[in-house]
């Protein structure tokens, strides 16, 4: 198949690609300033740039999207508005203009993470945008015509993340960057549509 | 109690203004071009003005917010953005704010809806935003401080737009807007927090 994956120069990103490439996919790696193409998820006119510049796929993958983090008692509108229009919005541009670049039986795959379900301090953009994604993929999956399928991948902590990240899910069992790529070949390769995977120990 | 309902001229927020006066609370009714007070909910300066119009409130319930509806194959991003700014942020907005006009002990009551679970044709804006409004409300439960609580109450079509809405949701059994109202109630004076209160046959 042919595989666009966006955010492949990340954390996530680059063990999707990297798995998918090892299994015979050809794979074309998009990132925000790395990658063989560059775009901006935030931009209509740039993820219209990159598919016109990519054809038709088999797939698109999407491991990207930025989040809001602070204190609620904090938190401005404007903030929280962050998460939406990166995270949230950024990623259903991918799916909403890539629905018609997709070849027959296609796939979106999008990411979400644990704090949709599992809720962390300072993270109530995130549980709100990984939920609004999941949402989502629930409601397009049945819209969706020629067999095209879209799921989200909801990966908790990585241990590739851990240094980063750590001090916001304290108690987390990570997960290698390795596993959570397995997610997204079997959104891809499986026959699965409307559906959360969850990479939780 | 004062309690201040935003969306308080609406099909759901009369029948819970309704019944919050019934049990002997102080209402204050805000809605968009009617009511006692006027507030535009994506509007920061509007928000602010209606909290300092009020003052110090035990609890605050949301029943307005719009949202987008319409077939997926034809959506752009930009229809999208109209249910994250309306329907979600308007509503995070009234809640970031009006965390700090809550008197100890008091509450938030937003509203989801039954899409956010229950994909309907043309409903991938209402999945995500619903949802996006639920994950919220998990996420902000854990961080407010002085026993505040948030919530989100989760109707199906009410009885009184099935005229109105019926054909986007074909055999779904209706909820009177009175049985819906009592889970306001719950909301306010129970000791729920970070839940969603479905009201669904
Ligand atoms: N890491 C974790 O533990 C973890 C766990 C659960 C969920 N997640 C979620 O997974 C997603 C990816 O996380 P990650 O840790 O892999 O991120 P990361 O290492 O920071 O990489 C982000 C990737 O997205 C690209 N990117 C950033 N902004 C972009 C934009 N506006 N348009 C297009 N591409 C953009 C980056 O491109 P450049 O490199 O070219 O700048 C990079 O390829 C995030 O949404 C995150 O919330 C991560
Ligand atoms: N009706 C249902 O069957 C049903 C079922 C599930 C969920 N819901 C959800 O419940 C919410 C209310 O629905 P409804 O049917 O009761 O709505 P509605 O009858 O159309 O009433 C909307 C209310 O919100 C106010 N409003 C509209 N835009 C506003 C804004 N920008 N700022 C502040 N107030 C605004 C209106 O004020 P004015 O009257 O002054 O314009 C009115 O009070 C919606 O989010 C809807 O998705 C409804």
């Amino acid at each position: 198949m042919k595989i666009l994956v966006v955010g492949a120069t990340g954390a996530i990103g680059s063990a999707v690609a990297g798995v998918l490439a090892e299994r015979g996919h050809e794979v074309v790696r998009a990132g925000r300033t790395r990658g063989d193409l560059q775009v901006d998820i935030t931009s209509d006119a740039s993820v219209e740039a990159l598919y016109a510049a990519v054809g038709r796929v088999d797939a698109i993958v999407s491991a990207a999207g930025g989040l809001f983090f602070g204190p609620l008692a904090e938190m401005r509108p404007a903030d929280f508005n962050v998460g939406l229009q990166d995270k949230l919005l950024g990623q259903v541009r991918l799916a909403l203009l890539g629905q018609h670049v997709l070849a027959d039986g296609g796939s979106i795959t999008l990411t979400t993470g644990v704090a949709a379900e599992d809720p962390v301090r300072g993270g109530s953009n995130a549980a709100a945008v990984n939920a609004g994604v999941e949402g989502f993929v629930q409601g397009a999956a049945i819209e969706l015509p020629r067999g095209l399928r879209i799921n989200a991948v909801s990966p908790t902590l990585l241990t590739e993340s851990l240094t980063a990240y750590g001090a916001l899910f304290p108690g987390v069992e990570t997960v290698p960057a390795a596993r959570v790529a397995l997610a997204y070949v079997r959104s891809i390769e499986g026959p699965l549509t409307g559906r959360v995977l969850r990479v939780w120990q």
